[in-house]
């Protein structure tokens, strides 16, 4: 592992399905990993080990964030890097994601903008049509609310800026924030 | 925070409950505190923040322990200390944690083999009463099983040893794994 330089920092990209966390995570990523160790939390691994059996309620929805963001504070207080994607449609949640990564190091609320319509039709994992049928419940922008980020450090829409653009925004972000990154 | 030197590494204290494991993880807290930023997953963190909601059977204890495994992992591999502290009976889920952990660091197995009767004597938190009379249900030593360390890495009897002696042992095993403490 390369030694960190500069403080530890988290990023929780929001935002609704298909609006492009995944491809934006992944590219920060790529840029980030031969630099230094990235922690992801991507709503897989989320789900598969550290939520397991909460349900899609907002109750448990916000447990989820602030479970995630736990355990991001505690990497960025040993100087580590954390990449979050997760719809988070809750604004309180966030902020204490927020909070509870600020005690340590540096936050990046990054909201991914992309319009519905768009997520909708690029529906990448069939999942809004089956949302509209019914088959899925509470599923957000469709059925559950996604509250706009109050304050967001970063607004990208990926239905108007590449991928590439995407990343570089939020790397500026962090750079005025005292984070270093090649 | 001062720059850390060496791998991460995870000390999983695990034991009855009264065997002693929170005294040495606060003797241990204690002395690398002024050396590193350390993460501390004990009972009580763990039931609030991360497995709100599980059960004391053997799924959801072995679902606890592995969550706490993958937690002390992300912490370990950004080169992080972590104290864990918690009954964790069962081999299984504890050589599952040391799997996780070992992907990026030193984990320790410290078992506090204190006796069941000199742990229930002590009953500082009048837990073993409450089990005994069956107001606790699925209690460790008691009402539910605990499974000796296949593999432990030290072995500690707090009723024989004091707990400075105890984080003594506990720092020349992690010596000897290649890291350093003053």
């Amino acid at each position: 592992m390369t030694p960190t330089t500069g403080p530890g920092f988290a990023v929780l990209l929001t935002g609704f399905s298909g609006a492009g966390k995944s491809t934006v995570a992944e590219e920060l990523l790529r840029r980030w990993t031969p630099q230094r160790a990235v922690t992801v939390l991507d709503g897989d691994i989320v789900r598969t080990m550290l939520s397991h059996g909460l349900s899609f309620s907002r109750e448990d929805r916000d447990l989820n964030i602030r479970r995630i963001g736990w355990v991001a504070a505690e990497v960025v207080r040993h100087g580590g890097a954390v990449i979050i994607a997760a719809i988070a449609p809750y604004d309180g949640a966030r902020e204490q994601a927020r909070d509870m990564v600020e005690e340590y190091g540096v936050f990046g609320l990054v909201h991914l903008s992309t319009p519905l319509e768009v997520c909708e039709a690029r529906d990448v994992k069939g999942l809004y049509a089956r949302a509209r049928t019914g088959e899925i419940a509470s599923f957000t922008g469709v059925s559950d609310p996604y509250e706009l980020p109050s304050r967001p450090d970063v607004v990208i829409d990926t239905s108007q800026l590449a991928v590439e653009e995407s990343a570089d925004a939020i790397a500026v972000y962090l750079r005025l924030r005292g984070v270093t990154l090649a």
